[in-house]
């Protein structure tokens, strides 16, 4: 057997606990499909007194993660910091920079700053692996960068954020609305104090730009993803939904559209048709479509200390092994410039719920301004009441341009018999 | 960029042709990913007049696939005849033994001779990569041998063959029975002229031997799977499933049992909660369970010339950009020892049909023999007819033994009201 590979990990928090757990728990099991014994050197994190249920086994404890980069016997760091900038980004350089591999589960570095990161491990001949920031323990990355190698991807649409789906799915099953069961996901773990980066779709966007830009063969461009969270979607939307026979899924859609490539994230509503409306609670699913091989469908746990244990040291057991695959599928260089189309360019068909009061004209006026976009209505629904009340106009429209409909909620939004903004979620197709 | 790699391919069938298409259609995509260009310079197939929809741009055409491993230019040979024997052997070892990596589709050979093939890639220090032989286009050995590289595998259960999926997804369609749907199948082309090799469960138990050897770290051992194939499920079976909750899908399994690593290949009950139980038609898909990364679920088209090339490229392109695995996962040298468990040590529960004649103390004799082998009923179904007319009795049993089971089904097979061989079909926990 080849010499042992010397592992640095910088971050013990539940992941890198998880990690310390797998390379010895399955010591035997990682060493026969690397080659060689993966063992951990040195380390790194903010509390070192802090109970972590793993031995250590006389790895270096060093106060300032970035020095993992220099530490001899370090062959490979692992970064497990998080957050885009700060220690995370400086060790990340640093540990490149001096020649030696990275391993990173930093979905929010990889979308920021991606591509100079690459270029560095090009420069030295490294490799930079990431399959841990995206989807978990489902090795999704390395399915599109090598697995799928052959095909033009025409899409990747995925659940990709475990806290909106489970929001979302104990939503659709109690009937409760979003604040309640964001409590109470807060209560279990699987929300953080500050829900911002996963409701709001952050977290999932940045997993879109990495996954897009392998898929794509462009520059991580997080800046070009559209972004919206669901926070706006109520217990009348899920009931709609299920009435109109979809479920509200967030989504992150990587797709070829005429007007280049589409990357955005937002509720929508799916078909149960779809292998997606039934992916429920933390799991995540990817499902890609490429020219030759049709429909592939990937599904797994999307987070927790397993699954993301499970990528790291898939990433580790390829660097062990000598195979080295460039981060974003192609070298840096070969990375292309496609345009990127704009949210307001998308085409597609829309659920809108509008709060109105019921009153003589209403659906007149609303309807003439749909005209006036051109926008055409597929299905309307308008439970009755007493005249004067306020009731719920829910419709579906045929296909239409997001632009036109923008416009066209603007307008309706400013009817006097419209009670509180329009809700629209956009519907997908499968 | 690099050299370009010479690919030789054997076989122009559906998926040699396929692969012409897609290095010719993709070529600028494949030689990004790959680092160079792959360019095919020799072919052999039997009819050299065919037309194929695809220039060959010069390849040279050798009449002697076998002359493929010696002839200059071609740095890789793809194989693509079939056959565990003959001239499909005779290539993939001349290939290897003259140092040249082998790509191949071929399930047989590589489960009855993939540990002497990969015991000759290794002493040549040279790929052998058989993506395509199982699952199509669904990147599921490089998952196994890779992406959960760090687990524990416990178990990997899949639908593996399209052929039995697509007649089994259309009895249940349609409610027709076997041997019709199995004559539609064999017009649309979705069924050999002589369908044993698929319907009888052959092809499926040959991706199973290929998958566990991966999953589990052992020699591939294609005596050691239980096969079963599909022709004796009827019509009613189907039905009956419908009324139970379970869809009837034909199973390749794999998985730790406290007697060993069980291998086989058998029509289950699968719940209507399994991914499983939804993948219709022509699809594929594997379920695999690992100690650390949990369930993941890997979904595509399991066949056919598009899914298989994108397999095929997948495996040229790791080849021509230096990334190389073991055939199994790990050297064969390490490939451990693993006791497997016969399929009469198998425990679990069991769907029973019994065609009787109805009269007075026909259940108290079946009851008897049941409880005999200590098989206990968890639900019984009987049709009511006329007395003395024939009538089905339909039972599902708690957890038992297959050996007990199979002791029980001979001696009720004897009793003298019962007019055909029970019918039984294994159900799977989920």
């Amino acid at each position: 057997m080849k010499p042992a590979l010397g592992i640095g990990i910088a971050g013990l928090g539940t992941v890198g606990g998880g990690v310390l757990k797998l390379l010895h728990d399955n010591a035997e099991y990682v060493a026969r499909r690397a080659g060689r014994r993966l063992e951990v050197r040195a380390v790194s994190a903010r509390d070192r007194r802090k109970e972590r249920g793993v031995a250590l086994n006389g790895a270096v404890w060093l106060d300032n993660a970035r020095a993992l980069a220099s530490q001899p016997g370090v062959d490979v760091v692992v970064e497990l910091i998080g957050g885009a900038e700060g220690v995370a980004r400086d060790l990340a350089q640093a540990t490149l920079d001096r020649g030696k591999p990275l391993v990173t589960a930093n979905k929010a570095l990889l979308a920021r700053h991606g591509t100079d990161l690459a270029m560095r491990a090009e420069k030295a001949g490294v490799a930079l692996a990431c399959e841990a920031a995206v989807a978990g323990g489902i090795p999704i990355l390395k399915a599109l960068r090598e697995g799928l190698a052959g095909n033009r991807i025409e899409s990747a649409v995925g659940i990709l954020n475990g806290t909106c789906n489970y929001i979302l799915t104990e939503m659709q099953r109690t009937g409760r609305d979003f604040a309640e069961v964001l409590a109470e996901a807060q209560r279990l773990g699987y929300a953080e104090a500050d829900p911002a980066f996963d409701v709001d779709g952050v977290d999932a966007a940045h997993k879109l730009a990495i996954l897009a830009s392998i898929a794509f063969g462009f520059a991580v461009d997080f800046g070009a993803v559209h972004v919206e969270g669901i926070r706006s979607i109520t217990a009348a939307d899920i009931d709609y939904a299920r009435q109109l026979g979809y479920r509200i899924k967030l989504l992150a859609i990587a797709e070829r559209t005429p007007h280049g490539i589409a990357q955005r994230v937002h509720p929508a509503m799916v078909p149960l048709r779809s292998p997606l409306a039934h992916v429920d609670g933390v799991f995540n699913a990817i499902v890609v479509e490429g020219d030759f091989v049709g429909r592939t469908v990937f599904e797994g746990r999307g987070a927790g200390a397993g699954p993301t244990a499970s990528a790291v040291v898939a990433d580790l057991v390829d660097i062990a092994a000598g195979r080295v695959a460039p981060a974003f599928g192609v070298p840096i260089r070969w990375l292309d410039n496609q345009p990127k189309a704009p949210i307001d360019r998308h085409r597609g068909t829309f659920y809108v719920r509008l709060q109105v009061v019921d009153r003589p004209g209403v659906l007149a006026d609303i309807a003439a301004v749909l005209r006036d976009e051109t926008i055409s209505i597929e299905s309307l629904l308008q439970r009755g009441r007493d005249p004067g009340e306020e009731v719920s106009v829910v419709m579906t429209t045929h296909e239409t341009e997001e632009a036109a409909m923008g416009r066209a909620l603007a307008r309706i939004a400013k009817l006097g018999a419209v009670t509180e903004a329009p809700h629209r979620i956009r519907i997908v197709p499968n």
